[in-house]
């Protein structure tokens, strides 16, 4: 990159790799390149893990396909989604907020209203925050506080070889939501709902905490292409996936098959479905299914297991195909 | 504020009212109205101090006149001195930056290498964060936590009747500064230094808060008269200061009167200072200065005295004036 001054716009990882050459801190202990959320111990019971994220108006959203209520909404969710990732449970949020002229009052109202919802559902209090003015769009920062003990943390460099994959909720429900919002399409309510007003695994997150059993873990954000990949690439080893095991609602289904895209491709390099993607001991994996379905309703889907060799093997009922999937590619 | 549906556009201080009627956590335990940071139990022995602060450009900097070290300096310097107030120690920042394509991959380098640098200072590591892109304004997001023994937090409110006003370090350079780089003036470059560069006051805030003596505590942002009838609205009463007193330095008096500037109002009305104003008990006042002076090398400044009676009376050798000062208004 530092060879490169002909490239006008560095993109997030490149941003990322120079953080981390001067704060391997940020990278290592921290979210940048490794986990969710940053670890700091705060006393010999307890660790305080830290997420924080930015929406940006145009990049993150657009004013004309949110509503205010589900901008608030969503604002926190994501945050609280990086904390369930770890196994932790959230605490405090802080919100920083450059807010331009053109919004109302009421616009702000409602926006609050659907922050505090979702801050009341997990009990998680706004503790302080900052806000200004802003020339053109708005931005939103939201940093969020959880605590943990420190040997219920789960990292994504944990896994083990001949550890199952699994995923909890179904994928690719936020990508197909943004396309009906994207394409004006009609119905389809339950996606754009998954997209729009995103619902974080705070309490399953909490409960594989608990369980010795699960080794790594982290939330689907960027398609499990991509966050499968980084569990790999920190394990040191890699995996393979059932493709006809993957865990896709009929809703998606039926969008993918009336409008020509591939269910597939869809669910593994869709964004933000902020569902959560784990490794668990094979020996154990059944019986976590059985008591996570005694606990929640529903029971999280086996999508493969860790290998030795690196990278991902897509198969096709047990078979290698030579499919190719990336994740979400952030701006 | 909720009455008027025509107002367009909200003021920070009604924002800041609407969070609170959500969240009363934000405006108490909180930095909104209350303190500079929120705080937050973590041990018996300990509490964890958080604030955020957001950094927007065209509103808090214009890059036309701020280098990119000096940005990377400020993004943290700003939170540095909220820490620095409450009398805690700085243990972890966290930066969540939007990213327009026009600034090159040098500028973000030397941006980094800015914020390094502060954090090097006072071995504050930047632990995480996120970075998107943006489509016109550069923003910057920054949250901080520190850590305090319980009994060392200085609040707001804790000033007392009786109690010497003090001031550390000089007033009104950075406004002075701004002023400067404004008008495109030669020179005065130790002023302009105080506002593009901002040195926080961090191992002065945590001695402060060692101080039983000491009792509320603040740092001057939107400078003194604004900041200190905070303290005094939070305490339940007002405050005389000596205007003779004030603490200005040679250069920003230089430039008040070549460009016909009111050095007073520069020093008890200009933002950004980063200074810190307490509040300590008389009796002990003499004693804490010279201890003061002992460890960092000059003494903070005596302006005046908390009363009874609600306000700020604005004395002139003694006598009151009619004078009225108001503080920065933000965006």
């Amino acid at each position: 990159m530092f060879g490169d001054f002909f490239t006008k716009q560095m993109n997030e990882l490149d941003f990322i790799k120079l953080v981390g050459r001067f704060f391997p801190s940020a990278t290592t202990s921290g979210e940048g390149i490794g986990d969710d959320c940053a670890v700091i111990p705060i006393s010999s019971g307890e660790s305080l893990t830290v997420t924080t994220d930015m929406l940006v108006e145009n990049v993150h959203f657009r004013l004309s396909t949110t509503s205010p209520r589900q901008l608030g909404h969503k604002s926190l969710a994501v945050n609280l989604s990086d904390i369930a990732s770890m196994g932790a449970r959230p605490i405090a949020s802080f919100m920083s907020i450059a807010r331009p002229s053109a919004l109302t009052d009421k616009w702000y109202e409602e926006f609050i209203e659907g922050y505090h919802e979702l801050s009341e559902r997990y009990r998680v209090p706004l503790m302080g925050g900052d806000t200004t003015s802003a020339d053109d769009s708005l931005a939103i920062s939201v940093t969020l506080l959880g605590t943990t003990a420190p040997d219920h943390i789960k990292r994504r460099s944990a896994a083990e070889e001949g550890d199952a994959v699994m995923v909890c909720g179904t994928l690719g429900d936020s990508a197909a939501g943004l396309y009906a919002l994207e394409n004006g399409l009609e119905g389809f309510e339950s996606l754009k709902k998954a997209h729009l007003e995103p619902s974080p695994l705070v309490e399953e997150g909490l409960w594989l905490g608990g369980e010795t059993g699960v080794h790594a873990m982290t939330d689907i954000s960027d398609g499990v292409a991509k966050d499968l990949r980084q569990i790999c690439d920190c394990s040191g080893m890699g995996a393979e996936v059932e493709l006809s095991e993957l865990p896709l609602s009929q809703e998606m289904l039926e969008l993918c098959d009336i409008h020509g895209l591939d269910p597939e491709k869809t669910a593994l390099c869709g964004g933000e479905d902020f569902k959560l993607l784990f490794t668990v001991k094979e020996s154990e994996a059944k019986m976590l299914c059985r008591r996570f379905k005694e606990t929640f309703g529903y029971a999280p889907r086996r999508i493969g297991r860790m290998v030795s060799k690196a990278g991902i093997g897509w198969l096709k009922d047990g078979i290698g195909c030579d499919k190719e999937f990336n994740g979400y590619i952030h701006r």
